[in-house]
């Protein structure tokens, strides 16, 4: 099932024919998507943002702000919030932020039409699982040419959750995701930048716009995804990804998110797991020397040796593992600013740690030995790479991360953690 | 030279030191693409664009309208309107329609800011400039890879453009083409619908945004056009540019600006002006069998067989060929509706004519065998890919393609054309 034939099966769904599972991880993934957009708010890139785009007025929220402005420019600021912090969620079956783009989207036309919380839960949902299509028929060397997943795969998620809010029909959908292949676009090489957050907003805003112009008649060759000369072609090494599409065809692209709970890269997690673990049982001052061994593909990603920056903290394998070992909450954004990971304790502990690599770990899995000073050695392996499957538990968790994330941006966590997990009861979608 | 070197030498850039024949053919272009884009705002594609951003309050012109919104709407609609037509300039050493993304995106600026004419003529100039070394640094094959190139070089030109006038520093100009390296963006699976002259506008869209955030402190890596993980390794098979960007480091690109006089794809115009040419010694009553030799790499571009509509008559050599057989003005974009196409004379010369290829030939090369009823051979040979010396000559025949758009498409072609040649004299530009 592509991302065409997906319309057929998606273009009337209805949040009472969601199952159960979907409805539960689509409310966690928009409460926590709310958290980040929150904290992230603060941002000085926000505040640029708000800046350079505030003069567009309109009747849709900017999260974090009291400015109301147009639907397109609403998603693309609170698209940026919302990954400003990159401790939103990763999609293991969309292969990006999945919630990043679409999101952000799907709320500001919920608003500008006055549709019902229903009605965007479900367009979120539909937001996603066409992303996942088109993930799965890009060509497999699309991520390594230096494609950022989230802006281009976003782009056509956006425009499909939109599309769905708009209530087209499959000609005018293909034409709107015609329109998006001229719109992906967002390179790596903008990571540790402003511009990586700003890639799931770009996405957010392409997506109205794309579907706004195919419902008033606008024309795109509707085949200019997959088709000759298309998106997929002119991105990757176009393979045959008739396999990839028909062995998901029946699964919920939803169902496999991944939620951060460490304010770092989401491949430094398995491994500050680790050490957490077996901090509760042994001596941090009696460590003489701690291994993490992951796979070799994290090292261009979080393998920043010698950490002194915030942001350098982040991305660094050695650095988080410190965090931990001093027992500083890598939770909390605070713990990644340039005078925790370059204090005195951090950079001493950092001395002690090595990284290895094993070709047979999945990026998201690590093995840690500690050994301790009478050279005893301890192990721990932790794998991430699976969703949960104990839905109420996660949710608890990502109600205590929400609440830190507005107490940690001066929002009124209590209020708006009501509010929003009564979305699918509001009559009209207003934040 | 490339994109980034360029910089030091177009900084401080003033029209003073520009020489003539920069000057004369940067005032054709921007002739010539008011001229386009007043007669394809009346497009069905220029309506849906406004009726989509027109809400969008502003101090920037959009052409043919009494619409003022702001600077990044602005440009998004009036390059779509240049574009509408395919009529515009085509750049021999950018390898894109060089004008249509550039200029409507300085436009807009200089209205908002309030600058010059010579200033907005300057920064056009550089935009082009840049434009032509991002696309000499490009891998060979991205345009076969399905980029449209107008689309793609098209947004870096229009972010230094912007970057210009704005009077960035090299750091600044830098992050500015850094974020263009993730907004450009456009597929050729989108020639022959309304996308295509999308394309022009998102990159002036583009253009002005990444100008502007630069300016506003955002960050980005200045490096994400050419280096690791950037844009011309994701979008093409990144090659060795060394000797490309070298042997241009002195050259204008604007000089190589190739101009069109027939409202049809520009590769056919070899072919209809030979037509011309023998049709005055030869009667068309006694012709017996045409001939048209080209690149067969045309016969992708503009060999639509049998064509019955104005569109496809626009992408047709024995179409384009046959309206020159019969006498019907090529120059007048009304030729190009289906009524004119699916007429009987039209359909009857196109029996005669047919289409051979020649691997020798170049892309605006053609060569035309004329059989009489006596079977005898007149021959024709036409090469459009050299940018024509004479300036004055072209200058007159753009006046008059000028007037005639200005009059199909019912504008005041006397006065705006003294305005528009008057440009460089304006203290404020405002359209």
């Amino acid at each position: 099932m592509d991302y065409l034939q997906a319309w057929d099966k998606y273009k009337d769904l209805t949040y009472d024919q969601l199952p159960d599972a979907v409805i539960k991880v689509a409310n966690q993934c928009i409460l926590d998507w709310f958290g980040c957009a929150f904290a992230g708010s603060g941002e000085p890139l926000a505040g640029i943002l708000r800046q350079v785009f505030g003069h567009r007025s309109g009747s849709c929220s900017v999260v974090g702000s009291e400015l109301q402005l147009d639907a397109q420019t609403a998603a693309l600021l609170n698209g940026a919030s919302g990954h400003a912090l990159d401790y939103d969620d990763t999609g293991a079956r969309t292969h990006c932020h999945s919630t990043a783009p679409v999101f952000p989207a799907a709320l500001a036309i919920a608003e500008e039409i006055g549709m019902t919380g229903k009605q965007l839960i479900t367009a979120f949902v539909v937001g996603v699982e066409v992303e996942g299509r088109v993930a799965r028929a890009m060509g497999r060397d699309h991520y390594a040419r230096g494609w950022h997943t989230t802006a281009t795969y976003g782009a056509f998620g956006a425009t499909a959750s939109v599309a769905h809010l708009l209530g087209l029909e499959k000609t005018q959908y293909a034409i709107a995701m015609g329109l998006a292949a001229s719109h992906a676009s967002g390179v790596k090489a903008n990571f540790g930048t402003m511009t990586k957050p700003y890639h799931p907003g770009h996405a957010a805003e392409s997506g109205i716009t794309c579907a706004k112009l195919a419902a008033a008649g606008y024309t795109a060759n509707p085949d200019a995804v997959m088709g000759n000369q298309g998106f997929i072609g002119a991105a990757s090494t176009a393979d045959d990804a008739t396999e990839r599409l028909a062995s998901a065809a029946d699964d919920w692209m939803i169902l496999g998110t991944l939620f951060k709970y460490h304010a770092a890269c989401h491949l430094t997690h398995s491994a500050i797991e680790s050490v957490l673990a077996l901090r509760t049982d042994l001596e941090v001052d009696r460590l003489s020397a701690l291994t993490i061994t992951v796979n070799p593909a994290l090292l261009d990603v979080c393998g920043i040796p010698d950490p002194k920056t915030g942001l350098e903290g982040k991305f660094s394998l050695r650095g988080t593992a410190s965090l931990a070992l001093n027992g500083i909450d890598t939770a909390n954004p605070e713990t990644f600013v340039d005078k925790v990971i370059g204090s005195v304790e951090v950079q001493k502990l950092i001395e002690k740690i090595s990284v290895e690599t094993d070709t047979k770990l999945s990026n998201f899995q690590s093995k840690i030995v500690w050994i301790d000073d009478q050279q005893r050695a301890q192990e721990a392996f932790k794998d991430l790479s699976e969703p949960v499957s104990d839905y109420d538990e996660q949710g608890k968790k990502l109600e205590q991360k929400f609440s830190s994330l507005c107490a940690y941006s001066g929002h009124d966590g209590q209020n708006l953690l009501a509010k929003i997990q009564g979305l699918a009861e509001a009559d009209i979608v207003s934040f």
